[in-house]
Formats: C-alpha cells, structure tokens, sequence
C-alpha cells in the first residue's frame, strides 16, 4: 500500500472515531508495515490535521502507545459554526409570540448542532467526564453529538417513566418556561453512582430543568463538571443555577424586539 | 503546503461532511494551488477511502464539477457492526420480564449508533429522501447519524403538542406494546409539502407507531422512501405495516429464551 494511502486511511479512521485510542500496532497490522513506517506517516498526519484547524493528534506513551484525535475548534471556525447558530436562531419566522421560539428543526440539523457539539467539544475537552447527559427532546441531537466528539456514551432522562426503563428514579422539579410542575425520571442503571457529567441542554430561561438534572444526578450520587446550553434566555440575571456555558445569549426582554448574540467567552 | 497535507486536510474535511459536495475550486482556493493539482490528490485519497472500505468518492462533473465522500460501509463492516449491536442488546440484564427490553444506554450509545446508521445509509443511499422522520425518543440517536450521513435534515414527531412548535398536526394511533392510544404530534413547520421522507425508529413490534408516522406523512403530502428499524420483535407477521427493513430481528414468542439474529438481508 502507498504511503499516501495509509495516511488517507489514518486519516479517515482518526476523524470518524474522535479521542479513542490508536495503538500503533494497530494500524501496523492493518496496514502489514512497520511500527516505524506507521510512526512517520502519523507525523504526516498531525501536519495535515493542524493544519486543518479542527483538532489535533495526541500521542500516548508506553507499552500500548498511539494515538487519539482531539476535535478543537478554531476560533475562526468556532465564529463561523456560532454565526450559523445565531443566524438560524435569527430567523423572524421562529419567533411564535410569547417568547417561544421555533427550534426543532435547527436542533435536529446535523450540520447546525455539530457545529455547536464542536464548540462544547472543546470547551469541556479537560472536564474529564464520563458521561454525558440531557433531558428530553430538542437537546438531544446537540448533546449526542457532544459525547461522539469526547467519546462518551449519552444518558437521556425521560419527562415520564417508561416500562423499558426498568426500575427509575423520578424527580419532581418547576419549570418556569411550560409554568408548572414536571416529571423527570431515569432508568436506575441509566448513571452509574460516582459518575462525572457534563450537562449538555438546548435551551433555558430559569434553570429549572437544569436544577432537576443536578437533583438527579445527586440521587446517583454522580458529579457535575460542567453544564452547556445552546440557548440562554435573559442574560445570566434571576437563573436557579449559577454555573453554566451559553452559547448564544438571547435577550427577548423587548418582546417585539429580541436580540441575541454569541457568548464571547465561546471565541477564545 | 506539502501534498500529503493536502491529502490529509481533504480526507478529513470529506470524512466529517458526508454526501456533501465540494468542488475542486474550493481546495484550490484552501490551498493556493493549481485545480489540477487538486485533482491530483482526490485521485490519491479516492484510492484511500476506497481501500478503508467505508465509502467512496463521487465525482460531480460541469462548471461546478467536484467531489463528495459517500459512506458504504464494507460486508464485513456492516457484518461487525450489526455484531456488536446484537451483543450489546443480547446481554441478559437487559431483559426486563413481559418482554420488556432495557435499550436507552445503547439506543444512545454513540459508537453503537453510528455503526447502526452506516448500515441504514448504505440501504438507503439511493432512496433519494430529502428528510428523516423518527418518532420520539430512543431513535432519535440512529436517526440523527443516518441524516448525517446521508447529509439530510432530521424531523422528529413528538407525543404532545408543544408550544413551542407553533401550529401542529395531531394524529392518534394505537400502540400495541402501550396497549392504548397514543398521540403524534409535530410542527406545521416541521414537514415540507410532498418531502420524500425516510422513516428511522429504534424498535418495532405490532408497527403502530410506524403506521402513525405515515398517517402523519399522508396529512403533509409528503411521500415515505424507505423505513428502517433497529429491532422488530416477533419477525415479520402480524405487522400493521409491510415494508420495512429491520437490523435485528427478535424472536421473544418463548419469553424465557429470546432469541435475536442479524437481518441477513443487511449482509450484501
């Protein structure tokens, strides 16, 4: 096999598979070639990737040594994928009245939410959870998205339990958007105790679902290290949660006139 | 910039934009360099992508002419993808008793889904669909990577008006694993008029909810192109609906001793 090959076929693995581990030997064998032969087209590869400006190679050591590809945005390329958010989000035929605003489609357009997944990917990159979790519905594809970068598996918690879940923990928590009381419930074997989360939603205004999750996860005796949301409605003032990562900041306190921005702190 | 750059930076902007169009102009412009230069390295990573056995290169011709990546997963691919799909719903502690199956972590799974996925783009590759429609909540994984692969947007039915989806079209079916009737419920917005539609849903028994998915369908004009299901339970009699392809196949009739095999129709 040429040695443009291997590196196209490393490549394409490293990119469809972000930060799971490569041995060398890996990609030896597959390839029927020494480990020194694979070593150089690795570093050939972590040109091209830096270069691309959406990640880089990092290189394990020791017996098992390889190498895993970590997605991390540019800041130009986090500028264009947030302009696309906001410019989605932007489109006056969303705004409903009342302060709702048309989502569904945006949030389950693959092209949008990874871009979104992207930037969580990286702002979360050292968090060093072990799970992702969301609530049912819209943040789901965001969130999916967010554990393929980090190669994380995703807890989705349901607004009412289920027969196929199993024996669930069920929550109770106020929801300032739908004004009421809410349900949420998971599978107990859906977190295991101990776990490290990170938090991804779509869209809040008080943080009331975001506080039943951190409910939740002290039922399983699991960690926050981290929470990201899509869409903050009105600014950081008057939320039930302190620590969270916006993307976009809408301010629709001017009902007729809403303006919404990127979070600053994502264009670093 | 060096060639095997080039390659690289190509193989992974291809990689992670499935079924979209790049033309040569666009490397060109990427790189600085001459568009028979370019022509020169797509030829290089076409044998690439060729080789891994995961796609191929599609050439555009014209003006506009250019190149896009199509995923096609391998036989032997899809045959270790669909393995490890029927391990994983195989484990024991899955089973719930009243043929209840446990399925969230994996339906949510990202590795899990995505070889799931590949194996649905590949049968529908020349469905010629222009939206994915699942039914929420545990397909919506499998749903979101098949439109991401097959570069289509996602629509997603939910079970109650909400909101903020603005005006709705409301259908009622009956679910035969619920034992009662249900809702569908999705935007006006959600669905253009005469869409070619691919279904996705992650398991299937009596095929209720897939016959509401195409009542809904009818109500917006729109047409279904093809309908994939993770796992049907019970084989093919019985069905409310006839034309569906399922990965798995359950055969819980003895509800002591399940048993679950690959589609064989998936092997080609």
């Amino acid at each position: 096999m040429k040695k443009t090959q291997r590196i196209c076929i490393i490549t394409h693995i490293l990119t469809e598979n972000p930060n799971r581990d490569y041995s060398l030997g890996t990609f030896a064998e597959m390839f029927g070639c020494a480990k020194s032969s694979i070593s150089d087209d690795i570093k050939l590869v972590r040109e091209g990737i830096d270069a691309a400006g959406r990640g880089y190679l990092e290189t394990t050591s020791g017996a098992k040594g390889g190498v895993r590809y970590v997605p991390y945005i540019s800041r130009q390329a986090a500028a264009e994928a947030l302009e696309e958010l906001k410019n989605a989000f932007s489109d006056p035929s969303r705004m409903l009245g009342s302060g709702f605003v048309y989502t569904s489609d945006m949030m389950f357009n693959p092209k949008i939410v990874r871009g979104a997944a992207m930037v969580f990917a990286k702002r979360f990159a050292s968090a060093e959870a072990d799970l992702v979790v969301t609530v049912e519905t819209k943040g789901i594809g965001v969130a999916l998205f967010t554990a393929q970068l980090l190669n994380l598996p995703l807890a989705v918690i349901r607004h009412e339990s289920k027969v196929s879940e199993g024996s669930s923990i069920n929550i109770n928590y106020f929801s300032g958007s739908a004004d009421r009381l809410q349900q949420m419930s998971i599978s107990k074997k859906g977190i295991k105790p101990g776990s490290r989360v990170l938090i991804i939603d779509d869209f809040m205004r008080g943080g009331g679902s975001i506080l039943g999750i951190l409910n939740m996860l002290r039922e399983f005796d699991a960690q926050p290290v981290g929470t990201g949301v899509v869409v903050v409605a009105g600014g950081r003032e008057n939320k039930k949660i302190s620590d969270f990562v916006p993307l976009l900041i809408l301010d629709d306190r001017n009902r007729d006139k809403p303006v919404i921005e990127i979070n600053p702190e994502m264009l670093v």
